[in-house]
């Protein structure tokens, strides 16, 4: 079985960056199956690649490695480094890429990318992505040891986590942290606290939220005073009307069903949303 | 030899739910070919991909699978599905997807995906892609039997086939029904019945049209009367002026050589049609 | 260990082309890994196709062939050929879409791409990616010697080389040649000649300009006059603010730090640039 490498970059498909990177680890490391997660993040969007990150790792097979490169400080003093979370390995920037998984899992090792024998003769100042990146998940795919790719590390950056708080009222803060490609707004607020692998998204402010959100009678609470109940899939209402329900990784979305809840609605990320328990 | 599994959704890449689909394939069979047919179908138009999975279809590797996922009404009581046309399998909704396949082909059976045992544990409400059709997919991959995926289905869903009928003075109606990245329009006119794996459009309606279709000296008549000579290439014409001509999948097309036709013209899928003999 | 074939076309990924034609590399050949190095050429665009394959090869694993569809010509007396560059393989349209990789290297061998069995049965008019190109490269994939393929050619077309002149002033006149993902704008000025595998850039117009381009104490002057100092990587500026650096193919390139310095600058490919010693 070939290790997967999964990769995903803001650098668009427009050049043959990504191309680029696939090639230098085929020629480190031939036998390794690539899977592009997406490399549409918007350009420096860290936060929005630590989301993407997050959502997708639960899926990869086992041993895989997570190739990230959104790395707007690429060849100043920003550390490259390698992280080891069990069920799979992570490389990139030390920027916060990493947040969201780091929100969420054991670290059980970081190191800095500093070896010369894992990276490319030539580091350009530009495009590590090729030079440092793309190598060390290569020679990650063909066994080598993490500790041989650098100096253990103490700490990885990490971003603030997302809105997520209950309020005097007793309802949930929260807010949305992402518009898909259909337009529909995915929220930071985990309805339903899931056993097993569990998406525990209360965690993510360090409180216990999980009762409440474990109800399904609430109703979310958009700024300007609309209130959306809470459905399971799109067609739970008629075409072009408006619901929110529990997406495909445990978060509340809106969505409209058959359309575009973000243009509908005129809200994007960062939105300050409320889940009350429809009471009042 | 690896089989294959082509995907087509409408998805986009700017997300990483096609990244997700991959992974859900790789984990539970790793000895696969991933081609990536596109990803850009507009959001719920069925239509389209019906049509995509049409053309690609005829050239994949004996043995491939098709996962196709336009799926507006995911999570309602519309069935999921896999068809066995003999020289490959599909996996998708019920919803009309694989109609322009249907057309042509014979059905060698049909089962509903309704085993407990060929979809992730945790079935979400609004991404069978992931939790339903990837799994699927993978395991018709590693050789499970269709009978083993639920019960035998006689029925499945078809839309409409496009306008094309003989007229009254003697010419063929049809209807653009496609407009590719460079601005090409498909119609649902095809000039040639081919011999072997024959391109039989004519049966779209159930009309014995290969005799007038066969003609190559006709004019191909757009709705303001615009008549275009039928071409063997974009070259035939000087750059920038019109043409039609047999496309790749052997249906009429318009193109401007060197240019946008939709553009110039101002025509998209929907519109009229008429190939006239040449005569009149 | 599989043969890698690296594909770059203008055929987007809206429609199934790209999809298409790794089918017909999969049934002629299925041990084989596929990468794509971009489908996003504007259509019919050979000079930046020319670009983007020179980018892109020396990364290549050894052994790799290239697949290059930009061809406005399709169906027409263009050629169809073969190129062995030693490292690499290519096939593609004689329209000089290879023009840059052969300003750089020596050229082994060239065919015309005429046998029959090395294409699909029928050949359409306007889809030589998927009919004559895709077998071709699948073909060399499976170690068919280009012999095979037709015969032997002594010319192959080449588009003219980018400006790249020293003036009476004792600067270096070069032109932008790439505006990329991220609005950072490419020119042919390389300023540093590399040892090794060399990007000899000076070579392009068969000029000495090595010992003058090797200087970093230059600044670049846009059209207006505005000076760029020379740096390293974007943050050796402030947030928004322009600079000059040798980007990761060894080519001069402006950037703004965190922003897209086209859009800022107002300036694409075709502009006139300059590079002066510093002393003026």
């Amino acid at each position: 079985v070939h290790p997967v490498i999964a990769i995903l970059t803001d650098f668009g498909l427009d050049d043959t960056y990504v191309g680029v990177m696939k090639s230098v680890i085929l020629k480190i490391h031939p036998d390794v199956d690539l899977i592009d997660l997406t490399h549409a993040i918007p350009p420096g969007d860290v936060r929005r690649g630590a989301f993407e990150l997050w959502r997708a790792a639960s899926y990869l097979p086992p041993g895989a490695i997570i190739l990230g490169v959104v790395d707007p400080g690429v060849g100043t003093e920003r550390k490259a480094i390698a992280l080891d979370f069990g069920e799979f390995k992570a490389v990139g920037p030390d920027n916060g890429l990493f947040s969201y998984l780091l929100f969420e899992r054991e670290l059980h090792a970081a190191v800095r990318l500093s070896s010369a024998e894992v990276r490319l003769a030539n580091v350009s100042g530009t495009f590590h992505g090729r030079d440092v990146f793309a190598p060390a998940a290569a020679h990650l795919a063909r066994g080598l040891q993490l500790s041989a790719f650098g100096p253990l590390l103490t700490r990885v950056a990490k971003l603030e986590p997302p809105e997520l708080a209950e309020t005097s009222d007793g309802s949930i803060r929260g807010e949305i942290i992402h518009r898909d490609h259909f337009g529909n707004l995915v929220t930071s607020i985990g309805r339903i606290v899931e056993e097993g692998r569990a998406l525990r998204l209360a965690d993510w402010t360090g409180r216990g939220l999980s009762r409440k959100l474990a109800r399904s009678a609430g109703r979310l609470v958009l700024p300007d005073g609309t209130q959306l109940s809470l459905g399971h899939t799109f067609a739970d209402v008629p075409v072009g009307e408006l619901l929110a329900y529990t997406g495909s990784t445990g978060l509340l979305e809106i969505a409209a069903n058959g359309g575009d809840a973000s243009a509908v609605l005129g809200l994007n990320p960062g939105t300050i949303v409320r889940l009350s328990d429809g009471e009042r």
